[in-house]
């Protein structure tokens, strides 16, 4: 498995993700198993109707254009990359399913509101494994699931459109907060010059001496843009400050693997059942409980 | 400081939640010394501008008229409680800052979309160890916020206006898992009934046999509605699944509690040296290296 995993073998992959989604047997060794890659993981999340599908498929065919590879792995619900993964590949949107270039898959999120799926950092590390260029994460860009696509992609490309203007004020801080690079969308309508104007003198407030968080604009219906932002992409990836995000990245990811593994023995239902008895006396403290648990 | 708590002293409240807040010393010891008392924690939830704080405001003034004691901590950023807290009582919304039945704390979001404070359930345990009988959470429904609510308080009511309607389809899974009781606030606008008739049938179809989500039509400013809200918390504490729903949420919290204590000892900026350096050599595989951690 390991083998047809470094050869991009699609049945391999496939067979893999299902493995480590699912925690099944052999899903501990499978991932002990795995040799990352030179793969450059990118986050493509922002509001519904921004157009991040769009912009992805523009951007894998400048990816097949350039004779490179690329994973694409969408756990927003809205997304037709995932719907196409359900209906088949009639959608418009799913251009690419066949593609030897392109590998598409869709995984359920968490919560209805997609959030990340529990699985998705073994799912992309299964990926890293593979030979594939670039790993795309699509995610809708709501409340907790930001931070959650910051601590997961080395790229975070945060998609909006002019309109997005009133809700910006809401979502400013989170949004600032994690993208390392801007597209305005759908930059044809109305009010996109002075959107992405005030985005940019926002950008500049938050960018470091390493990088300069960029604004794109783009009409990723026309292919119009891409090419820059393939450009500041691969400009984010030699820039100096990324390899330090990368290891701050990796140590939130193992710290939470050891977080597991030190939690594997605790069964919930028999904690319930401890606690449904100690709770009725008068008293009870929580905290004194956890502390000597199991005591 | 125990005894001030158990008396409801203000300067003793606050003190002691500035202190677990902020995890100041002595702060695991005071959380031992707490002994829950009989408060009904309520969560109040829902989208910016569906007039929560209007509709807490309006439930204060309910439970003063009926002698009881209530605290409310927001942790929603756009709250006038919040900025009131910030700003003194000189906000028309803030009516009840300065009332002896009410103690109103606002605290920092973890995250700017008002993702709840990593020591909200430390905080409402002060809370609850003090003689209030209502302690109000008011929190921004987005996002995984939801799910810390429902974590957290006995009792959850979901604030929506009529025009929630079109954003009700996004957000309807993850509403309704976590809404013991409906508010349609600012009734008197249009569309309010067949908003609240489309949220019944939802409500219906998600009720089990121990308590059927009731949807209540308000209209804050005026007070309408109110009495129905007030009887409705009531009789939620008394249905039959009560209990069990405490114990379940119990469960959680004292798992993580327990998780904290296990991870104590972890520096992550040690975590960070070591893997800065083990991430450099070829073959390197975070999962093994979480396996062996400390080793």
């Amino acid at each position: 498995l390991l083998d047809g995993i470094g050869r991009n073998d699609r049945m391999s992959l496939a067979r893999a993700i299902t493995i480590v989604e699912n925690d099944l047997p052999g899903s501990a060794e499978l991932l002990r198993g795995l040799t990352p890659g030179h793969a450059h993981v990118l986050g493509f999340t922002g509001p519904p109707g921004a157009g991040k599908s769009t912009l992805i498929n523009a951007f894998l065919r400048h990816v097949i254009a350039m004779d490179k590879q690329a994973a694409v792995v969408a756990v927003d619900p809205t997304s037709p990359f995932t719907l196409g993964s359900l209906l088949g590949d009639r959608l418009r949107m799913a251009e690419h399913f066949n593609s030897e270039s392109v590998f598409i898959r869709s995984i359920a999120s968490r919560g209805t509101l997609g959030g990340l799926s529990g699985r998705i950092i073994e799912i992309t590390d299964v990926l890293r494994s593979a030979a594939f260029d670039y790993i795309i994460v699509e995610t809708i860009g709501v409340g907790q699931t930001e931070v959650e696509i910051a601590g997961l992609a080395d790229t975070t490309i945060v998609i909006l459109v002019p309109e997005s203007g009133d809700d910006i004020q809401a979502m400013k801080s989170g949004i600032m907060e994690i993208a390392d690079i801007f597209v305005v969308n759908k930059s044809d309508r109305a009010g996109a010059d002075a959107f992405a104007n005030s985005l940019r003198t926002m950008a500049e407030s938050r960018s470091g001496d390493e990088w300069e968080i960029p604004v794109i604009n783009t009409v990723a219906t026309e292919g119009n843009g891409i090419g820059e932002l393939f450009e500041k992409i691969s400009l984010h990836r030699h820039s100096a400050g990324f390899t330090e995000k990368h290891i701050h990245l990796l140590t939130e990811k193992v710290y939470q693997l050891i977080r597991n593994n030190r939690m594997k023995d605790l069964d919930r239902e028999e904690l319930k059942k401890r606690l449904a008895k100690a709770a009725r006396h008068s008293g009870f403290n929580m905290y004194a409980f956890a502390e000597s648990y199991p005591g």
